[in-house]
């Protein structure tokens, strides 16, 4: 496939898409392991935190439980995690601030200046699972461009719900083809195209690290795939 | 009153406050008026749309019209203003483009210069009856260095409503008096004080230009009252 007409809009899933959260969580738990003396596996740590992640945006989206912000499901995970790895002792500040890892997480390297052309000719904006205060505060640490944050807290829908798409559409005030997204995540971007959104693969081999599993794609499936935020710019004519 | 603890998140009313709506509606109709050779008093119809504004965010409000986004409002107005001002034979194309020059104000003189300031401490977003998709634009076209979008299609209530403001803390995951709303409008300042939030009044006194209205305050009105955006962001030792 390719792109018959260019977007208005390009909206992009950001954990493994746009960050590495991997790296950024290994890097940071290393840094704060020898302040608090615990040896702790944290490729592992993170990778069992990640684990949890579907798992719980699909109580929510099957109704078990009421609507729950990512940073609120990220702390439940946080709490298992902190039980398994035989972590105690932490202060409610210091859970906190563990738990806001995914707040400070770093882009990967192709991906600000990928962003910062395609905002010169479109309007960029994150559509993730996060919520608002936390891609908000992302952004800042990362020093992501984007033109307005989208996120789950205002569709109180998770992706792959249809809900949290077509708020988007909604909110910037377009046709759902008028609208690209980009994701490294095959779900993600089959459930966007079911509804009439362009799509964008971006591969991310390394997400899940050298040794874990990445999603791929063959030219066709999208109208666009891409192997970095470069690629996509200059694809998009940006 | 002054502030005696920094707020976390700063959010802002755009339209008067952040931009001079009234001299760029005035400058861009001008420059618009060559092209067609109809003439118009530009500021009187400045002043007619912007007057129309309230009366269709009240009629919201009460509940006579159900849930309506600001472009679509001020584009009825636009309408009225057409025929009382004589301009007919506009195509489709033509009444959406001068619709939208509120998505093409100039901020005031202090305006960036202050927020870039402010940003380096505090996460700035407006809050604002703006709907998304017009403040995205907004924000674009006049480079206003927002680091999230807050506008009335996130709680579909126009303020003063307390769901608009409730809904700017709630997204940001902080307390109301963690949130300082920034004004050139009492009674969006009162709104806001009322349910907790710190204030700062900045003076606006051309909004409706020379000859035309604006509000003042004293000292003691609110935490912070600023006689432009640097001044504010000295307030805040920003």
């Amino acid at each position: 496939m390719s792109v018959t007409r260019l977007p208005k809009a390009i909206v992009f899933d950001v954990f493994g898409t746009v960050v590495d959260w991997r790296s950024s969580i290994i890097e940071e738990g290393r840094s704060w392991e020898t302040e608090i003396g615990i040896p702790v596996d944290w490729a592992r740590f993170a990778d069992e935190w990640r684990r949890r992640y579907r798992p719980s945006l699909d109580r929510v989206r099957r109704g078990e439980i009421p609507w729950t912000k990512l940073d609120v499901l990220h702390r439940a995970s946080l709490e298992e995690l902190l039980l398994k790895f035989g972590i105690d002792g932490l202060s409610e500040e210091e859970k906190d601030h563990l738990n806001k890892v995914w707040h400070r997480l770093n882009p990967w390297p192709d991906a600000i200046a990928g962003l910062k052309r395609l905002r010169r000719n479109f309007t960029i904006a994150p559509l993730s699972n996060g919520n608002l205060s936390m891609l908000t505060a992302l952004a800042k640490y990362s020093g992501l461009p984007w033109d307005a944050i989208l996120s789950a807290d205002l569709s109180k829908h998770y992706k792959p719900d249809r809900e949290n798409y077509l708020m988007a559409a909604e909110l910037l005030d377009l046709a759902a083809p008028q609208v690209m997204l980009v994701a490294a995540h095959l779900y993600d971007l089959n459930a966007a195209r079911d509804l009439g959104f362009q799509t964008a693969f971006v591969s991310r081999p390394l997400e899940n690290g050298a040794r874990g599993k990445a999603d791929t794609a063959s030219v066709n499936d999208f109208e666009i795939v891409a192997h970095d935020f470069l690629d996509l710019a200059a694809q998009l004519e940006a």
